[in-house]
């Protein structure tokens, strides 16, 4: 049972509810880079009102510094270390978790988010945007010392990145493949466009293997880091987001609130149909609407 | 169960009971553009013994008429109505099962091969390798006119393609997701490559759709066309091919026996694991081995 927030009665109860407020960005607080019309008035306001805020996207293909020019350039307060993006998160993990040997390489198809997260953590890495274009069919030599693939959204992702990939995973004896995240489809240009759980399916189709890990929202991963971070009340904190089998379904496993908003991929329609089972705490049109009671 | 030809009393016999021979390509007659050593001959041969020779071949990359010029410049005698591939199959599918109307448009991720048959069969077409290279990230408008995506191997797939073929798919109701063949995988450059059942997996993802489709063997279509053609007898008709799930399934499907080569993508051990459900009547080293007795 889910609970649309309309009167400002219900409005103001939420925001009394709940000190602490992740986002997911996209479709939530902006479309590519426009602002959603009245976000940013509320977003401040929630900054007066000592609310805090972390960002979590699984946009994986701006570094967390372009994301805060970002956030700037379109006026949202920001700081740096409020965003979590998936190509964060998957920087820690193979740094963290997997351990990666400083001899090793990962091949990236993905863009400049993924390589310079990776570059952070000091983890080396090739392909990316420099495999950009088009390929000149020569044959592809296997690098022995690649030990990861990393794969997420790519816009310019062409034949010769999976082939490279495929390459690598198949002749490299415990080369892990990584997703950065799972989402099949991402808004653009007002419309939808293939997501990262798709750039990924070649490579999934031709091994005949699934990803050794799915990192971004819903996975656990960049909860653990923001929970680890910032000593949150999880009783009042919500998860706020515009898409039903990721942001809220990542606030749902974490045993969070949840409030679905309207501005992105989710229709009401599909929101109330008897078919949807990830069911948010709350919903509404645009996350604007407290602009009522702010 | 499946009997290996070595010896040259089953190698003779083989021979004698079949009078028409369908042919894999790639991994049994070549590798690329470099015959198979010693199949030349056999090819000959065959010929003079008065052997009936269809080629059917899952590569849509070429045209009829191009595949004809390599098999002159590799040097095995063809004739052009010889020659089957899974792009005249989807040309044929969508002109005489379909039944595209004269004012709709075709969707091609793919090679020239498809556009040209698509053509020759008098259906429009675009994209192909009109669209290889660089996306400039301009957005892409709906066109109410595309009732087909057509999805082969293509070497210079790149997310335009994918963010193309998706809005047409998406967009325009009763609008067709056709396959080419289902191959996960193809050789190139003595390695294996991510194929056409690869290469559709993205629009699958993102549009959590299976194709409406899929031609090429194993399907039965280019069977049919072969049979429609040429006034074989099952009996005395083999399938020759290097790939279980394609080629021999192909001839299994069809009540015909069948003779895999190891030359190609199958090891003997995956032929003979326990696993394997897909057994050809026979198999043997290399279809050159023939030699002994021809």
């Amino acid at each position: 049972m889910t609970t649309k927030l309309t009167t400002n009665d219900t409005l103001s109860s939420f925001i009394d509810k709940y000190d602490n407020f992740l986002f997911d960005c996209d479709g939530v607080l902006w479309h590519g880079d426009q602002a959603i019309p009245g976000v940013i008035e509320v977003m401040n306001k929630l900054r007066a009102k000592n609310k805090r805020i972390c960002f979590v996207t699984n946009n994986s293909t701006t570094s967390r510094v372009n994301f805060h020019k970002k956030f700037d350039r379109i006026g949202i307060e920001a700081n740096l270390d409020e965003i979590f993006s998936s190509a964060v998160a998957t920087a820690s993990y193979l740094k963290h978790i997997v351990k990666l040997p400083a001899d090793k390489k990962v091949y990236v198809i993905g863009m400049n988010g993924i390589t310079e997260e990776l570059g952070k953590e000091g983890i080396q890495s090739f392909g990316g945007e420099a495999d950009n274009g088009v390929w000149p069919n020569d044959p592809i030599p296997n690098d022995p010392s690649v030990a990861a693939v990393v794969v997420g959204l790519d816009t310019q992702v062409n034949y010769r990145k999976y082939a490279k990939a495929f390459t690598y995973l198949r002749n490299n004896p415990g080369c892990l493949f990584i997703a950065t995240n799972g989402d099949t489809t991402f808004p653009i240009h007002g419309s939808l466009f293939p997501g990262a759980g798709a750039i990924q399916a070649p490579l999934v189709t031709a091994l005949n293997r699934q990803p050794d890990a799915v990192l971004g929202k819903p996975a656990q991963n960049m909860m653990e880091a923001i929970f680890a971070q910032y000593d949150f009340d999880k009783s009042r904190t919500v998860m706020v987001g515009d898409r039903l089998d990721t942001d809220i379904d990542f606030g749902l496993q974490a045993g969070l609130d949840t409030l679905c908003v309207l501005t992105g991929v989710t229709s009401e329609d599909q929101l109330l149909s008897t078919s949807n089972t990830t069911n948010p705490t709350y919903y509404m049109d645009s996350f604007a609407d407290f602009s009522k009671v702010l």
